[in-house]
């Protein structure tokens, strides 16, 4: 293992968060909040020493190639070090006042959950609501440079097809790839995040409000600076340009990349893209007629537009409401909770099980019903043409059974504190599927302030968990990781 | 398909079930229970005919090898039309005035589920409760037969390593196989059913409850002859006898066959078994402990006879009740919950995903991690010192995989009903995994009475698809199936 490397990835990295609380410190300063701006200058001011030391007490190591058992440990410290150093402002400026809750405030940004332990939002200081919603989009951004560019190379993700294009482990080869890939989807991510923000605008909603949703979009987090959510605007137009770009943030962010290079015809024989928009029509339409059925909403339209958000929300893994969806039509709600299984696409900001893995299992169980009828048939598992290889295949399989002992182990623990099947249940679902908002104590209108301090460091690290495709943490926490070879 | 084959062997089926009925007929005369006497005897009557005339029409063919293919058909269609004729009885006799409910009944009772639609047991004449009660022994024969002997062969179920073992797809060669098998396992069954018949009786419980009792313990059924379960005998002896019983009734019946010829080193290290007692060992005392904490038991044997029965009788998916578990702590209801996921051994009467192929999927996760360190690394998966082929470990990912489909699509109809999610999903639960009795609305004190006809009907296909390993009902309904070739 190489400690020292890793050390001083993770300053760089510390660094460039601590660059990103200069922009709410500079809010702070604009607005006069004279507290919260102490309480981002001063966690820059100690990580600056202590960065510069490590920084070049390691700096003098020639050997900067990482291997992949490297690459575990460090993206996994990454999340765990940023939420420690971003959850300082919201501590110190007494917004959160307990260091565990803000802690989980920030991993539920990190990752892009959007479980919120604040009872009351609309009071804070612009500079925090800002800084908390800029958490989602470095994380979202984290992720889609993580699954799209780094994951393949550790085998990791449901895009390991990219694997067998990619150079080999060490950071001197791969370095030109990621930095090129990751400056694209930069781009991308960059443009996508203008495009919502001056639609928002031109909804007239005000600028701040459009950015910290647009950011909360982008990164299918969740946070919103309004205690109502998205719900607050009653606006169709609002509605409708965060349900568009929900579920455009919950696409393969490859599928841009190829947009822009022209190469339609791939972007339209890409499996994964038709289920994922197949599910959100299906699910949209089933829920609309629920509501309009039992007369939550008068007109297809009004039901529609209602039903369609919460399903981009929920699928993507976002987490926004417009409505108390908890109070829904039984079917409505139970709709929503499928989707609760699924999540978004691999390469997208979305969390979840992802739909392309969803996609290879049904092809599997396909495939075995096949071959019950010809038993010396020989059937190979395709993906946009391409067959999938049996260790691929593995993989997939071993993650969602591993998801499910995730969400299994994270209810027993929830119910260990003493509460109901359905709280524990949709607790799990919800923040190892980085959604955020579930069912019961934990509904849209809800918040998780109530839960004990244990179990809110349990759930970060559920949310963790979930967000690094459980592979990258629990390979981390192997006895096997740690013997030397 | 060998159509009149099939015809054939499902006629000889329903002859056996109706020899069956002549039991509870003869309880009826000797209780003087006429309506219940005509109810048996009319479908009998009416069967005969039927009977002669497509035995002797089909009788002429002289091919009599079934294919896996007309295999499939045949069981599926076995389970189908033995509870249609099965539950005339409860029909004609006026207990169950729908023949909707009857059916739903009777094949709770084939699939050794035990959910129930009867509101009030006690009133019910002796006839029609034995009846009732022996449709759960003769279904959990049938699964023991089907599951060791014939499955297998298939190249379904938890035990596919004897696939290898077995001559090939051809009655002919099967037959003496078969045969054979079903007679030791036969006697086996009714040797344990004997046992525990008069182990019951020797606490003091007459004749009628201990064999009916015994009936739905060795099936791992459920059903009771009283409105309280097993309740409402109060008695310690009883419920360590029923406890006891139930964990070996969801055993490997192979088991049994071994420690029979003194290979008890087999047995030793079988893995599955291993895993099956430690995981009822850690569950009861868990819940003994919750239990006792929350003061719901003043001492630790009083809880532990409580946990240790509900913990045998869900994981094993008998479905028994000595008390209310749905108004325990939060935590032992969830440890219940998690029960529901697991089930009983491969070879046995317990329905469930089984414990063999979550023993399977855990070594399969395990060894995905191991390859993220040691990606050059060969791993095999071993059960039992045996190593496991890649198309048995996709046949088990695939099932696991269906099976969480059935579970949400169950799920999804029951709430189309109109019933909250914790109803809708523990209804899924316990009818897929044949266990019977779940949480809220379908917990240990209620029924399944209050359902909607194309509920009841949906869910007796659901306890089907579960019985049978899923994949034989699936198959039949592929139209790969029906395809000539």
């Amino acid at each position: 293992m190489k400690f020292s490397l890793i050390i001083n990835v993770l300053t760089i990295l510390l660094l460039i968060i601590a660059a990103f609380m200069l922009i709410p410190a500079g809010i702070a300063l604009y607005y006069g909040e004279t507290a919260s701006l102490w309480a981002f200058i001063i966690p820059i001011l100690i990580l600056l020493p202590f960065a510069a030391l490590s920084y070049f007490s390691t700096q003098k190591k020639r050997d900067k190639t990482l291997s992949p058992r490297d690459g575990f440990l460090l993206v996994t410290l990454a999340w765990v070090s940023a939420s420690a150093l971003g959850a300082f402002p919201f501590y110190l400026s007494g917004a959160i006042p307990a260091y565990t809750d803000a802690y989980f405030e920030t991993m539920s940004g990190f990752t892009t959950t959007g479980a919120s332990i604040l009872t009351a939002i609309e009071g804070l200081p612009y500079s925090i609501l800002f800084w908390r919603s800029l958490t989602h989009w470095l994380g979202g951004m984290g992720i889609v440079v993580l699954t799209v560019a780094v994951f393949p190379l550790l085998g990791i993700g449901g895009m390991q097809l990219l694997k067998a294009e990619a150079p080999g482990p060490s950071v001197d080869k791969i370095t030109p790839k990621i930095t090129q890939t990751a400056k694209i989807l930069w781009l991308i991510y960059l443009g996508l995040t203008v495009i919502e923000t001056l639609l928002l605008t031109a909804g007239g909603m005000n600028l701040f409000d459009s950015l910290t949703h647009t950011f909360g979009t982008m990164a299918t987090g969740g946070f919103s600076v309004k205690n109502a959510s998205v719900g607050h605007y009653d606006s169709a137009w609002v509605d409708w340009v965060i349900t568009t770009f929900m579920i455009l943030a919950g696409m393969n962010f490859i599928l841009y990349f190829k947009l822009l290079t022209g190469k339609i015809r791939d972007i339209l024989v890409d499996t994964e893209m038709k289920a994922y928009l197949t599910i959100f029509l299906a699910a949209s339409v089933a829920i609309t007629f629920s509501l309009v059925n039992n007369g939550v909403y008068q007109s297809f339209n009004e039901g529609l537009r209602y039903a369609a958000f919460q399903v981009a929300s929920i699928l993507t893994t976002t987490g926004y409401a417009t409505t108390d969806f908890d109070l829904w039509p039984a079917f409505a709600k139970i709709v929503l909770f499928l989707m609760m299984f699924i999540g978004g696409s691999a390469g997208s900001t979305g969390g979840g099980i992802k739909v392309v893995r969803i996609v290879t299992l049904f092809k599997l169980a396909g495939r075995e019903l096949k071959r019950f009828i010809h038993p010396r048939g020989v059937f190979h598992l395709r993906l946009n043409h391409q067959v999938l290889r049996n260790d691929i295949i593995s993989v997939i399989t071993g993650f969602v059974f591993l998801y499910m002992v995730a969400l299994l182990a994270t209810t027993v623990v929830v119910a260990f504190g003493g509460y109901d099947i359905l709280t524990s249940f949709s607790t799990a679902l919800v923040t190892v599927g980085n959604i955020g908002p579930g069912f019961s104590r934990v509904g849209p209108t809800m918040n998780y302030a109530f839960f004990q301090g244990w179990i809110k460091w349990f759930l970060s690290f559920a949310m963790l968990l979930g967000r690094l495709e459980i592979y990258t943490v629990l390979v981390v926490l192997t006895p096997w990781f740690w013997k030397k070879n």
